[in-house]
């Protein structure tokens, strides 16, 4: 299928492979897009993709993705800074200022510790992680890693770290997802359910 | 959502946007994959869609994508010269070639007749078609545009327009699709089906 392609295309074909959730035939029929639309779009995304990526640094506090030093959310004043929410990479933290539920900072950790994917705890921004709870400054550390195996070592790892350090710490609720369906739960999600439930009266 | 993000990030999300199939939250996925890799991802990717849109252009007798003048079928003496297959697009061209079954030429339209998206017969490569046509080489024109609307009256159209030139003229079968299940087949694919019948003995 590829071998047709001229070259230029099937190296454009392999490159968008690359991302995320792009297999090799929405690459063809992306790449396709691309070279045959004369209205400037493979010119304005290929400078718009390189001008992000020259321009988008991590945030030299929480390691979100900001454009300066530090990004929106660390340099906004009228955030709370008693508490710290920690997540596994920047999508979370879009995710979690969508839910419009937190208003406090956040710690990008760019990763999980997992032992069986090769990620070893200084692999990840733990130390730095350490660091900011040891100034003090927080009262209570949120842990909002994904409920999978590794979210949880995490989550249990970075709970001992900071014991030493008398800061609150928690982890957000495990249960039924909004319009889940108790017949279609998994056993994991409504053990977590039952577990967990709260009071009505 | 896209408030949050810094300028140029946000400028990368709605340029991905433009992309087909890929709406606000697969750009800002891919976009924050692009800036947050430093294996030089975005600076390859940037610099295939450049390249592959500079040197892309359109074959000069069948309007497929080619690097030169002549795409590879129509530069490939291999071909059956006497069949000619109408497709809608270039994507059409390699879906046709993947099925293995036609080693003829191809003729891209780019687009198809639709009074109501305002593509009049004039703005899709017909008359270039007539042309081909025209200068007899062609034994068989086979139209393989879509079972919609647009495909129908594309191929009505051409079979008019065509008609004065002595050609065969056919289009593909309109049935059943491979794995289809009758219960569960359209009104319309099923009426054809049945139209277009084939004896078993």
């Amino acid at each position: 299928m590829l071998e047709e392609l001229p070259t230029t295309l099937r190296t454009l074909v392999r490159e968008l492979s690359r991302l995320p959730t792009i297999g090799e035939k929405s690459a063809i029929r992306l790449a396709y897009h691309l070279v045959s639309h004369s209205n400037g779009l493979a010119e304005s995304i290929s400078r718009a993709i390189s001008e992000a990526a020259s321009t988008i640094k991590f945030c030299s506090t929480c390691f979100h993705l900001s454009e300066g030093e530090k990004c929106s959310i660390c340099s906004n004043p009228s955030r709370d800074s008693s508490v710290l929410c920690v997540v596994e990479k920047p999508m979370d933290v879009i995710a979690c200022e969508r839910s419009g539920e937190f208003r406090g900072h956040y710690h990008v950790l760019h990763g999980l510790w997992s032992p069986i994917k090769g990620v070893s705890p200084d692999q990840i921004k733990l130390s730095e992680l350490q660091m900011r709870v040891q100034e003090g400054a927080f009262k209570e550390v949120i842990l909002a890693t994904s409920s999978t195996v590794e979210g949880d070592a995490t989550a249990l790892y970075i709970t001992r770290m900071l014991s030493p350090f008398g800061v609150a710490i928690s982890r957000l609720a495990q249960g039924m997802p909004k319009g889940g369906e108790v017949e279609y739960a998994d056993d994991f999600t409504l053990s977590r359910a039952f577990m967990g439930r709260s009071k009505l009266e």
